[in-house]
């Protein structure tokens, strides 16, 4: 049996994958009393007095709404709300099990970018923190900026932040063993969509040489009649000389691919076009940008990919549990990229230097280590720009 | 120690009460192919296929969103949505402890009607059954009404109808223990919110000989200056010779009182002055309408009230979970008239013939045997008037 019929399965056996617990017992009069009434007018009074105590009597603290619009699902594409609900049960599973975060699915039914904003901040006083699911760009990024900007909880679109995340976390361990350096290289990142964006403004940070930002139509320049205000944004940071061409173009003399597009966009003659000892990223699900064997064969020192039967696994499980423990430990306001990018450096740290090699520059899924140093890191980053309310 | 004091303990060490959990195990590669990427894909191509579905690969058919907004929480008034958490947390853990029901805290960052209703349309499509907590009268009444009928989901406003069903199901058995008809008995109710007028709505149903309807100007009178459009409503259906006076007056020569009001609204003289073996239900809490011992003094045949340490409590925890497990299992798309009155005489039925006696006329909030004989009347009810969907 494949992963697909299992889950069917598994799936309708268990009717949906997550289940809301008490934490309190309910077994007889005097449970009730203290639980529900009379008793828990007292917590109500003390949050009533002081709103903060909100996180000290309930469990708003340890709440995160894993909301989509159902609009971008995996693969799928605009699937719609009832459809997205698996995948958001799984993230909120993840979430549990990885982190102990109480995570819990929001499918709205809008698609609209204002209905959406309102609704989640209505929503808002139950959660401790948002993460956003599945929901297209360019969408989700004027709903995240206006989220972050008018909420008082973090709000983390796991799609861009999350994959972008890991991603850096390969790379910092890859310039490593291909021995270069971050101001050295060129970087072509395939794909300007949630990830795409997202991996983009992460590089910027960490200042790379060029980055050569790349979707259907070829190399994102100023003034591209194909652009849209996101892409013209784009443009402006990236593309230092202002090149066109198509993304074959933009591969010759690169050091770095980092693709989140579509099956089979790179070729073996593309990468033996990259500088030597290039670093391959082709998460393209479930067949990525160039298969991972033929990268090498290509010439390629370090392959990432999306998929769990190669090296180097870009799995956005590394990051997005510890990202959320760390802010709602510290009760942190926002995730911002000082945090970000301790997530990343954290998640590369897991990997001694004497272990790397360029079959392990992204530590496993299941290392038990990452989520606790991640946590750490993430919070401690709040603390030292100062978002942290604890 | 009080339950206050216990209550504050409770809530600061748990942190609240509600927790999120997983139904499938996530603990390795495999764990995570079926119940995440890349098996999670099939189920969603399933539901998107046929929307239906999502009640068989999702949580949705056992999840029931606890909604407020946090305007008319238990004796505390409008303490808006974070102070209602533990409150809806509390109510949450009894639908789980009590029926199995997986029901999650929505605190409403609002209390303009019109935002209410349009929130909780769009996250309808996480959950199968809307629950309505403690929101203020009249706006409640419009909420209900327009989600009852824009949404395919049951909608259920607990404040309203919890509380009536279980008053009626007490006083279908109370008229037996004071041997009296349904048809020959005045009924004066106290009280025209929430809780007031749906009592006096299912009563309606019930056929009695007049109800007097009061509120604090009196009897509820039709044109009366005091009346809203709901109130207005209520006077039309109720107090057929138009009688006007207090609630001293309505009293008089009365069979039963139901009180849904304020601590110590009633004498024992108005009790003396209502008809032989009257029948009262004084539900202010944590202060009852009269003290069910001074009732009992002031000749009254059978007494409850809202308090755990007097005979015949009318708790909500008698009918909320059962109604919601029913309606879940039959996947109704409404909770009626019907099915109300069913879930009554369901839990009046728990109590033989040969039990029954003045101090119990109310099964206890424990009794095992309730949850499965409500669930059992509701979901047929729905299934006889054709509101099941299986």
């Amino acid at each position: 049996m494949n992963f697909s019929e299992k889950s069917l399965i598994l799936h309708e056996e268990k009717k949906g994958k997550v289940e809301v617990i008490s934490k309190a017992p309910v077994k007889n009069r005097e449970d009730l009393s203290i639980a529900y009434t009379p008793g828990v007018a007292e917590p109500c009074k003390k949050i009533h007095e002081d709103k903060e105590n909100v996180y000290k009597y309930t469990s708003k603290g340890n709440l995160v709404a894993v909301v989509t619009d159902g609009s971008a699902v995996l693969g799928l594409g605009d699937i719609g709300p009832e459809a997205a609900m698996p995948v958001m049960e799984g993230k909120a599973i993840l979430f549990k099990e990885f982190a102990n975060v109480d995570a819990f699915p929001i499918c709205l039914n809008t698609k609209d970018v204002e209905e959406i904003i309102k609704t989640v901040k209505m929503i808002a006083p139950t959660f401790g923190g948002i993460n956003l699911e599945d929901i297209g760009a360019p969408r989700c990024f004027e709903i995240e900026k206006r989220l972050k900007e008018e909420l008082d909880i973090p709000v983390f679109h796991d799609d861009q932040h999350g994959t972008a995340i890991v991603v850096i976390a390969g790379l910092i361990n890859a310039l490593k063993v291909a021995n270069k350096k971050i101001e050295d290289t060129t970087i072509v990142v395939n794909g300007a969509g949630a990830a795409g964006v997202a991996i983009t403004d992460m590089l910027l940070n960490m200042n790379p040489k060029d980055i050569l930002l790349c979707d259907r139509s070829g190399i994102i320049y100023s003034g591209s009649p194909n652009n849209n205000d996101s892409k013209e944004e784009m443009a402006g940071k990236t593309n230092k000389d202002n090149r066109k061409g198509d993304l074959k173009a933009a591969m010759v003399e690169a050091d770095v691919f980092i693709g989140v597009s579509a099956a089979n966009a790179v070729s073996e003659e593309m990468v033996r076009s990259m500088k030597e000892d290039a670093i391959i990223f082709a998460m393209a699900n479930p067949i990525p940008e160039i298969m991972p064997d033929l990268a090498i064969k290509a010439g390629a020192k370090v392959v990432g990919s999306g998929r769990s039967d190669f090296p180097n696994q870009v799995n956005n499980v590394l990051a997005f549990p510890g990202i959320f423990r760390g802010a709602l430990d510290v009760r942190a306001k926002d995730i911002n990229e000082e945090m970000k990018l301790a997530a990343a450096y954290a998640i590369a740290s897991i990997i001694e230097e004497k272990e790397l090699k360029p079959e392990y520059v992204i530590p496993d899924a299941f290392d038990q280590r990452v989520v606790e140093k991640v946590a750490a890191a993430v919070g401690k980053a709040a603390i030292e720009t100062g978002v942290a309310k604890v």
